[in-house]
């Protein structure tokens, strides 16, 4: 199958056709071989210059792969001046990481190879910087809205040049790690972990690690009994412990340097610990056990809460869930296990509070869990950029500890000196020609990768890089998709789910306005509307949820004074007549934000419309029709949501806007 | 798989076992000879009495199935007195359904043999008495609630002691013909009219045949297409008809005798004339020529409706759409068409009024089509018995002529002296031991049979009848459970959607609360509730759908004097304090139906109880749970609507009970 190149399509620079470059390098590794071959690939694509390898007189050659000891194995310093450049680290990965810096220099400047003058020096913010994928052995993508999966189909594991270009676009964007399967371990997945798969499993691994990128397997809590004939998967019980480790022993042998599991349990149906009566530290330390003499990892999801809530019952609160599963395990785990938590305490909605878990846990590894696939964010037939969202996650106080305490400092590890943490994304790719479903999605794909091994970029100077990777140098595309990118997660918050209330999605597949869509289903997440208001008490006088946060925090959020109106509804249920701090009334600032964030969708198509003659005709068509699509869906958000509250509040617009009674 | 024998496990009433009746004959056929063997079978059960064939001195016979000419060939007349019973009719069909009716009186009255003194004369209410199956080739069943096919599995065609067993089921009610595959036409299911499947489709025709059924496929319109490999299914095309004319040919040869083709055209995405820009008329009576000339017909679902209607638009109304559709046709469908309309306007719902497409049509055959499948009246986990529903659809007058107007005259043929017309059901069987999920759904399926046979016949003498012949006589089980199914449905419908309105279902699946689930939807089914109150306005000053009915009921629909209080939201937008019939404000009434029938429904299990020595276990445990679990969830659908309500309305519940804020 076609498929495009993303932000590797190296796009001419100018042409330098009768030159050849030389390159000299310390290392000889496959992972500094693969970042020759990527060199060669971009001088080839931006300058059309050759490249040749040397291995005499290295102090000569145009450009040069230091070994230097100094810097972080995954951290890389690079000078270019004058037509030559060097780039030094202490392990390969740093090296390769540096040549994609250059590479990436040259087309943010767009200049002639000699005209470069550039100096960078970069320690990765995170120790683990992941990609999850929810690929089934199947092919289908749970949460997939971009095609297939490119790992598996009807069972077997694919193996070709795609497999090496999405380990190329990892690495270029710093990923060091990948889980390829879906957290709910479904079918065929459960024998990921036994010799069915080794074969293609090395094969796909030797690719990976050519490129940096450690391998990662979800398994089956119960995979003992699925797998081993067991009659439990107790984790205390000595057979299920012996199995796993005999079981670890099997996989690294047969899959070396294996990073390690990634473990959803207990959570929306899966099996886990307490089906046992044992705790999640309990689960975890057994498998960190069984793999620690392997030097694997496990990763643990904290994604646990009741999915059997009783509507009518207003005391549970799911947004205290992860932080009451978890809190008090703290200081259990083993090292190399790592909680991994999703940004925020319910699901990956527009806006969330960062959840309070990062400022709870003091001896524990964490790792930042977001979603770049758009499951709640349109599902990528919206456009909506979420790096600009994932940059507020990262600098959120949690006002934890005297010293670093952003959601940035705490997973990185800085805070508590932890080795290990990080951060993880559910990708958003499939085998559509361009990966993403929607072009501009790709942006998500490469920012966060990005974002994860720098957290001080920020979104703008995330986009337009991107946008020039991908796109060149043209300042009317450059302008506007960059514009669209920076308004795109404003506008669909605005016409969705207001003021931090969240969902109103449509059941199971999440798309489209359904504001009582889950109001009486046992998932726990409501809004609580009636005639007089709308919203979540999480005060202390409600669910008590604020007070999950240190005091500085649970205060904000407690007194309405102080509450940013961005998640206003998260924390409060207030009148229909209550003003914001914005001056509107809620009731009014629903109606306002819809009429604009439709008005806005609306606009991104008008400056997509005015980049027809500047973009390939596939790729103009394919941005077109989402951006219609996006048009038009957002008409419907708009009017089902103002009209839902219009029918319930019977307030009217003061503007008097046409609102369908 | 083991399985009930529903309604024809023929209970011992009294042992006789040492006695042999004899039968004489005057029929030889197959339909005949399965006469016989019921009567062995039935008095061998409730006698454990012997049965011989005589062939000489016939008039001696205990029992004498005898050619009477003045009898319709599927009626029959019965006498039996003094240990001896004659069954006389013009044809077999009608001395098997004498041979039924008399196995079913016996068990009515209880009475050892010689004891009966009875005489029944019969001709059948209806032409054409029909089931109609939506089953998948693959084995699945569109909107079935007991298990998987019986018919299909795994794109084969399944032949066993089941497909006799449905046959005579069937037959035993006075069913004459049957729809074999699901009307959505999808995967294999093609291919019915193809070689592939006409051998295994011959065998379970002549077991058909054997109990007097007539076989009928539903057909794809884009047959010619797919098949045939025309690139139209255009039906004015002479390639088309010609391909058409043939098929037909050859699908009768290979199945002489086949009733004919259903066909589900332009709806829900269907294929049909409309891809064309043909009419109806001109489908369906191009594939009424092609299988005229081997005595087919053609049954033409009404069924059509814009299902891409803007929920913003309040004119269009999909309540009109089958009317609009159809009447400009009415006089040109050829003779051996019928129309199959569905009993309302809408789908199926708990309530509605009457397609006034009855009433319209006055040159065109027509049946009626109800749905014994609970799809939106519980899917067989609540009980709901539908007799006394179809039975007031039946009695609906049209007023459409001087002479008999009702929907049992109109669709029987009477009302116009049409040759064709009658009832289908979409039926509730699958392979779950007890045939139809819930053991007291079995009740409909029965009751349909006999009162499409029978349009003189109450919803409560059906529901005693089948009772008795399920359970025996055990008169705390018989008063309990014809109780329980006569304040089924009145209960179903009283914590459901309110006063005619109808959905408010979760979407997709149709099961549970979810007011607003089709609110904001594509499907044009709206109750249109804010703050003041809720309701259709279908009166002329509405959508105008009242003016399709004769005038006599358009006035009665149109004034809300006249208007029935359980239809006055299907027809008419009103205020939450509208005060109804009943003397209850349309809140009030709202609250109170839905804690009434709640109440009825735990009454329903502390009844059932109450039945546990009486039953035996596996019915009693599968009842239970049925019970059990219809409790629960009818107070989520109580307790969902009184919130939904509440919170739009404001207005508590006078009588100050528990309503969730």
């Amino acid at each position: 199958m076609n498929y495009t190149k993303c932000w590797l399509a190296y796009p001419t620079i100018c042409r330098e056709q009768e030159r050849t470059l030389t390159v000299h390098s310390d290392f000889d590794g496959p992972v500094a071989q693969n970042g020759v071959k990527e060199l060669t690939l971009g001088l080839k694509g931006l300058y059309d210059m050759g490249l040749e390898p040397v291995t005499e007189n290295g102090a000569d050659a145009s450009i040069r792969l230091v070994r230097k000891d100094g810097i972080h194995p995954e951290g890389y310093a690079v000078q270019a001046r004058g037509g030559k450049a060097v780039v030094a680290s202490s392990g390969e990965r740093g090296v390769l990481y540096g040549i994609f810096a250059l590479l990436r220099q040259l087309q943010t400047v767009q200049c002639a190879w000699d005209d470069l003058d550039w100096e960078e020096e970069k320690t990765p913010s995170n120790p683990m910087r992941m990609f999850n994928h929810w690929d089934n052995l199947t092919g289908d993508i749970e949460r997939g809205y971009s095609g297939q999966s490119f790992f598996f189909r009807d069972n077997e594991i694919i193996i070709d040049q795609r497999t090496v270009d999405y380990a190329r676009m990892a690495a270029s964007v710093g990923i060091n790690a990948t889980v390829i399967n879906n957290v709910n371990v479904k079918g065929a997945a459960v024998e990921l972990i036994s010799p069915r798969y080794y074969k293609p499993l090395r094969d796909m691994q030797e690719i990976f690690a050519g490129y940096g990128i450690d391998l990662y397997f979800c398994i089956e809590f119960a995979a003992p009994i699925l797998l081993g004939g067991l009659d439990t998967a107790d984790p205390c019980d000595d057979r299920v412990k012996a199995w796993w480790t005999d079981k670890a022993a099997e996989v690294w042998q047969a899959l070396p340097g294996l990073g390690g599991f990634m473990v959803k349990a207990d959570s929306e149906g899966r099996p886990g610990p307490f089906t046992y009566g044992r705790n999640h530290a309990d689960g975890a330390n057994m498998l960190a056990d069984a793999v620690a003499p392997q030097g694997g990892k496990i990763i643990w999801r904290c994604f646990v809460y009741d999915c059997q809530q009783d509507w009518r019952d207003t005391k549970t609160d799911r947004a205290r869930a992860c932080y009451d599963h978890y809190m008090p395990l703290d200081g259990q785990f083993r090292d190399n296990v790592i909680l991994q938590i999703k940004n925020g305490p319910m699901d990956f909605q527009v806006r969330e509070p960062v959840s309070p878990l990062f400022g709870g846990l003091k001896h524990t590894n964490m790792m930042l869990e977001v979603q770049v696939a758009q499951e709640y964010t349109g599902q990528q037939r919206h456009v909506c950029y979420l790096i600009p969202w994932f940059r507020q996650v990262l600098d959120q106080d949690l006002y934890c500890q005297e010293g670093p305490s952003t959601v940035a400092d705490l997973v990185s590890g800085r805070s508590y000196g932890n080795a290990l943490g990080g951060m993880a994304a559910v990708t958003n790719t499939g085998d559509d020609p361009n990966w993403t479903g929607h072009d501009l999605a790709a942006a998500n794909l490469y920012g966060f990768g990005r974002l994860s091994y720098d957290t001080s970029l920020t979104g703008e100077a995330i986009a337009a890089e991107w946008v020039r990777l991908t796109y060149g140098k043209e300042p009317k595309v450059e302008d506007t998709l960059t514009d669209i990118l920076m308004k795109s997660w404003p506008a669909y918050e605005s016409y969705t789910a207001p003021l931090g209330i969240g969902w109103m999605v449509n059941p199971n597949h999440h798309y489209g306005p359904n504001v009582d869509g889950y109001e009486y289903a046992q998932w726990g997440t409501y809004h609580r509307a009636d005639w007089k208001g709308l919203g979540v008490d999480r005060t202390s006088r409600g669910t008590g949820y604020c007070q999950q946060y240190a005091p500085k925090l649970a205060n904000l959020y407690e007194n309405l004074e102080t509450c940013p109106d961005e998640l206003v509804l998260f924390f409060h249920h207030l009148p229909y007549t209550y003003v914001l701090k914005s001056g509107k009334t809620v009731i009014q600032h629903i109606y306002d934000t819809h009429f604009a964030g439709a008005e806005q969708a609306a606009e991104f198509l008008r400056q997509i419309e005015e980049l027809e003659p500047l973009l390939e005709p596939e790729v103009y068509e394919r941005l077109h029709a989402r951006f219609s699509h996006q048009k038009e869906h957002s008409c419907q958000w708009r009017d089902v949501i103002n009209t839902y509250f219009y029918r319930k509040s019977g307030i009217p617009d003061a503007q008097g806007r046409k609102i369908y009674a």
